[in-house]
């Protein structure tokens, strides 16, 4: 095991499952193994579900750390139980929010944060400002609402309306705008910088393991 | 000792030596160590002096890793000795000049390199491209030149020159444009990406250790 990769959601659909290790393994050329918590099949949508998700996570980053993994990548842009995970294993832990923000932060033009939840979650929140412009595509409310042509578009115009009150910098605090490509769409279309929280995590992992052979 | 960094030239000039720590704790509020290796106090210029500092530059990270340091910054943007550096000890090892272009590489448009070398170093001709748009600033061949309102007002107009050729990220090659704070000024005066080296490597170490108490 190279990187272990945790989801946050119970799911036994490989295509969901092992998404972002395709996508970063696309991108940089080195494997993951991902699981997932159990007993979530909708993931954390609030407070309670968060509070009953974290210390599985902990649990979660404590066994994959014992069947030898190097680094871990907890793959939610709301970083739920990073603070705890990151004391709780000796290898260095990346968090999709916490990455996309830090990138976004470091690059020091306007930023706004796109995403699908009420407000942009609480990393961005920390290493942005608590006043970082947000968004949410129209008709948007979770992620599977982002693979129909309507919501793809509807990410690109949220995307477009941001670039318009000012943002260089567009963040992406959700995981579905990497599987629908968005990043590249908002590069061509509107030209400005956008931030894909996989890509920026899987960043972070190559750097910190070294490049797989032949990178 | 949190992380610690790893000069490669001699110097026991404070101003010198410390300078890429205050730089990185001005910006993420976390300690380092810095130490530099012995006996090249004109640094890496060539193959044969990069040949003598890689074994030293090992040695010191082994050290390092043994005085309690819990990730190691190799600052210098072309990576010297950081594939012998890596598999030698067990903590992430994070360059100057992985960090400034794998940034660039993420962002996924138009990148050009600024640096005060003949050419762009081999981390950006690996990650970026071997036909990676280049330019150093005129009259600048050494990071000493950068120091003076000649060097700096050069290295502006270089970087304001790849803009106009099409670059919408300009990755630093040099750590000396981090003393100069040109990034700032390219944000401000030509607005497009700056992508500062020293502030990129310790991005991936605030991410690797987790942040400060505090932040």
């Amino acid at each position: 095991m190279t990187f272990g990769i945790i989801r946050v959601l119970t799911t036994n659909d490989d295509a969901v499952l092992l998404e972002h290790g395709r996508l970063i393994k696309a991108q940089y050329g080195i494997d993951s193994v991902t699981r997932c918590i159990p007993d979530q099949p909708t993931g954390i949508f609030d407070a309670d579900t968060e509070a009953r998700a974290v210390p599985k996570i902990v649990e979660l980053g404590r066994q994959m750390e014992a069947d030898g993994a190097r680094a871990l990548f907890l793959s939610c842009a709301a970083d739920p139980g990073l603070a705890d995970l990151r004391p709780a294993v000796t290898i260095p832990v990346v968090s999709a929010g916490s990455a996309s923000a830090r990138v976004a932060a470091l690059l020091g033009l306007p930023v706004a944060v796109l995403g699908i939840g009420a407000h942009a979650p609480q990393p961005f929140r920390a290493l942005l400002g608590e006043d970082i412009p947000y968004a949410r595509p129209e008709g948007v409310t979770k992620t599977n609402d982002l693979l129909t042509p309507e919501g793809k578009r509807a990410a690109l115009d949220a995307a477009q309306r941001l670039h318009e009150q000012g943002a260089k910098v567009i963040a992406f605090s959700c995981t579905g705008f990497s599987t629908i490509g968005l990043a590249a769409q908002i590069r061509e279309h509107i030209g400005c910088v956008a931030v894909d929280a996989v890509a920026a995590a899987g960043m972070f992992v190559v750097e910190m393991l070294g490049p797989a052979r032949g990178q």
